[in-house]
């Protein structure tokens, strides 16, 4: 279950200058939804044998009064890990409850998870336009 | 016989906003055409010595209202598996199938082909206009 | 909590040769233990922010009269998800598991670790005598 | 149905000296055996769902009066294309089929298959004593 | 000497939609011209030391009415092979022969050779306008 | 204590041209700010086991009058290395002590840090417009 | 100034069984000795100039009665980081100390240094016999 | 001590289409200049043990009536050899030098230099506007 | 036709101690046989479209009284050039022609010839016995 | 003019136990002999273009009672760097002055030079026993 609770920022120390901070999450772990229901799938899964869900997430973005606290997004990722959910609603409810939390100018999220039965998927979902300077 | 009735389609979680998503299907095979002939190559091939193709197919799409469902796509790539095609028909044909099913806001179709007697061949086709925040 | 009682095994069907299977297990995730005191520390972990542990299981073995299903080792894997474990207990327990299972010639476990404060551990395990022909 | 009476032997143009020959295979595709049945399973497999799988086939051996013709290995490799057989057997078989034509003084096959739920596997097989040099 | 009389064409099966296709060609071979003087150089060349050039042809083209046809390309890029021509002319006579015999939309050929005494030279010529959708 | 003191400049020797200078710095360290305090962390962190940060600096600057001597960068990165100081003060304020010291036409300060915890960051700040050239 | 004291052990979990623990700490730095003079370099490095050292320092072991604390490792490695000490006295007192603490079957110490001035050392040092499954 | 004058050029043997020339010059050496001073360094250098400098020239142009001919670039290049002189004038004393000579469209010139002391340098200089292709 | 009595040879500069020489010559080409019939094949292989053989030439030996010249040596594999020849008898002819001309206490050579319809040949002969320092 | 008088060592700070040293010297450079004659070359190469040589000189050793000292090591080895010399020469060459200097238990000097003329050559020379732990 996605605890977005758990997300913290602080102020960002060099409000005064647009700069860009990217985080590469590469041990994002879900589950597989067991016949198209997401939600707690632990049980289910374990029993039917549904394979969990690896990936990388990719967070780009330019802060405005507040920069996300690292630990607290280890966290709040981590709460995923139990959880059964689809590529496409993952990552858009990723950059969901980033933007809610920490308001960017901009900001990108990409799930680049591994391969699932010869094939790879890669889910990119933007909040804002894209800086003058990109 | 490429068969676009196994191609399945689920409704856009997030329809409110463009997003786009990557596949990398690394295990694309078909069969050389012979003789100029495409179809239903097999027992033609082996007789013959004609060499099967191997490739990956990367897609990515923005969608509008559906998105492509993982596993039906797999069944529809399998099913070139046994056909005799050329490079630039399968390429062309495979985005005017994923487009008809789909109906994305833009579709971008590469067949990357392994070498071929020293001659590596990339296909590249495209439906609709790059957004514009590509 | 890990479940030896998932693993399943078929008759190596080449049972007249010795000859060597190997299986990289690319995602294979566990939790710290906490303070020290291993066992299901799920809800420990997130109130605290213990990070998970991600890494490899490399199992190379020759079969005797078994040989170990393949989707039935990734269940058993799987089983290790939210179970608080030591690096060094684990890999000893996952080759005790399997010899126990599938009464190998020879067996080797390899637990190949990501990288944590800058540390990268691997651990390796071996049952019987490596064959001559190693 | 792999058909081993493809193969073809030509006369070893050296054979005074002991020497080594390797090749790798790297389009080698057969079916997954469904419900444990193997055999030919297109038809079934096509309306299941199974995954074809993928992997380079690598064999080295120590001629003897005999090489092995190089565009008849790759007709016989093809004819596993449509067929569902596990791994184990697929290596051991393979092993059997080119000693059985070619007679080598010492032969190894190495199947090494491409990922399936996060699992690498790979097999080898070997006929005869390691020669000295090795 | 090139002999583009060797190309050959076949109708491009998509010609309603501008589609690229690109082919790496690995193995291109042929002779330093001698004394700054082009042309059959093998004997003089036999005779005075002086190194083959080798290379990738990299040919990126958006067909019109005709695609080019890929036997009959590596036939045409073979006829170099015994040929002594600077790296500057052998790119834009490439450039020239697939221009006259497909009339493409677009092209672009790239001749990346190898180091030569420590210089890696690449030469990119370009016919056409490159497409919008570049 | 980051020491801006210790930077020097020599006079650009091409001021007549616009040109560009990249410096990619691999080897910069420094501390974990403790309990959110930045500042001389040594002692502090010794006793609680915080881990140092190490990553690479990357900076690239169009020169105007001045150019950034090599040797004084290197000592003046080397003053962080016992430093408390968050990822993003630390670019912000390398880029600020290089812009005043050097007045660069264009430049920018790349902090690419090494994983901690599973996540890697990178910190871009931009002084100035990007030249037309690039 | 190395702190030994730092090094933490825990009670082998396996000791029935000789297995191999690997650990790679890929972040160790440590200060050049000035005028061949080793110690506390800090302050008279900085206004000399004389550049920090970084490397890797890979440890392998078969523990007896002992396993190395992780955590108490990286402290006791971080203890070297205002030292001024060579290459050969670094690995080489690493390797006493380790054993001193947790009295191994076997140990080896690489330290893998980073280019100085276009050169790279690698020194390595062992402690007992190696293990005949090695 | 640069020798321009060493530098040959031949006819463009394709004056009538824009096209583009790049040679990566892999063994490029020269010496550090001694206490600030450029000019003839080896005798002195060898005397205190500064070190030589290695890079990679990166040269790309498109050529109007000349190109620059292959061996004589080499010996223009080698003719730095023995000569203490700093990165940022190098590469632009390059780009005049070979602008004088070839009166090319348009030139870029990159000095990618091996790393000293933790740092790696690329110098980058451009003569003319970048053409439209690019 | 491979001309052997373009070898030369020059006497070992360090006679009194055996040491190893190795030789990658990454540009070995030669064509395919046609229709089993080895010899000069160019002809009729460019009327057939036959594909010309790609691959390394590696040679490793111990000098006796003397070692290979090194422009000797590349003139002589510059003579397999438009010869049709089989790998396994060009690397056996190769290793015979220079043990024949520098007569080495231990010689072996490897061919490792490219991609050929997905599969790639590594032939590997050897003359005496290997060094007991190997 | 190789000049062995430049090799410094110092006292071995752990003479008690065996332990090995590698150093990896990437920018090595030396001048090919004109006409067959060694010597001082730079004059006469620079008039008849005659190519610098390039490469990696890997020094291993067990140290006795001295260890080399690593910038007379440079020293020394830039000796070379206007000197014409044969590979075979050079890298033996080596190895008697550094055994000379060092007296150690077990020295091997590899030369690993860049690519000419499409061949890339490596000498390797031993010194002594290799160690039985090796």
């Amino acid at each position: 279950m996605p605890r977005p609770e758990l997300l913290e920022t602080f102020d960002n120390p060099y409000a005064g200058r647009d700069y860009e901070v990217h985080m590469d999450c590469s041990e994002f772990t879900s589950l597989c939804p067991l016949g198209g229901i997401e939600g707690d799938a632990e049980e289910l899964a374990l029993l039917k044998g549904g394979a969990p869900d690896f990936g990388t997430i990719r967070i780009t973005y330019i802060p405005a009064a507040k920069c996300i606290e690292l630990k607290s997004l280890k966290l709040y990722l981590w709460s995923y890990r139990n959880d059964g959910i689809f590529y496409e609603r993952a990552v858009n409810r990723i950059l969901d409850d980033l933007v809610a939390t920490s308001k960017p100018k901009w900001m990108r999220v990409i799930g680049d998870f591994n391969v699932r039965g010869g094939v790879k998927s890669v889910i990119t979902a933007v909040h804002g336009k894209p800086p003058a300077t990109k």
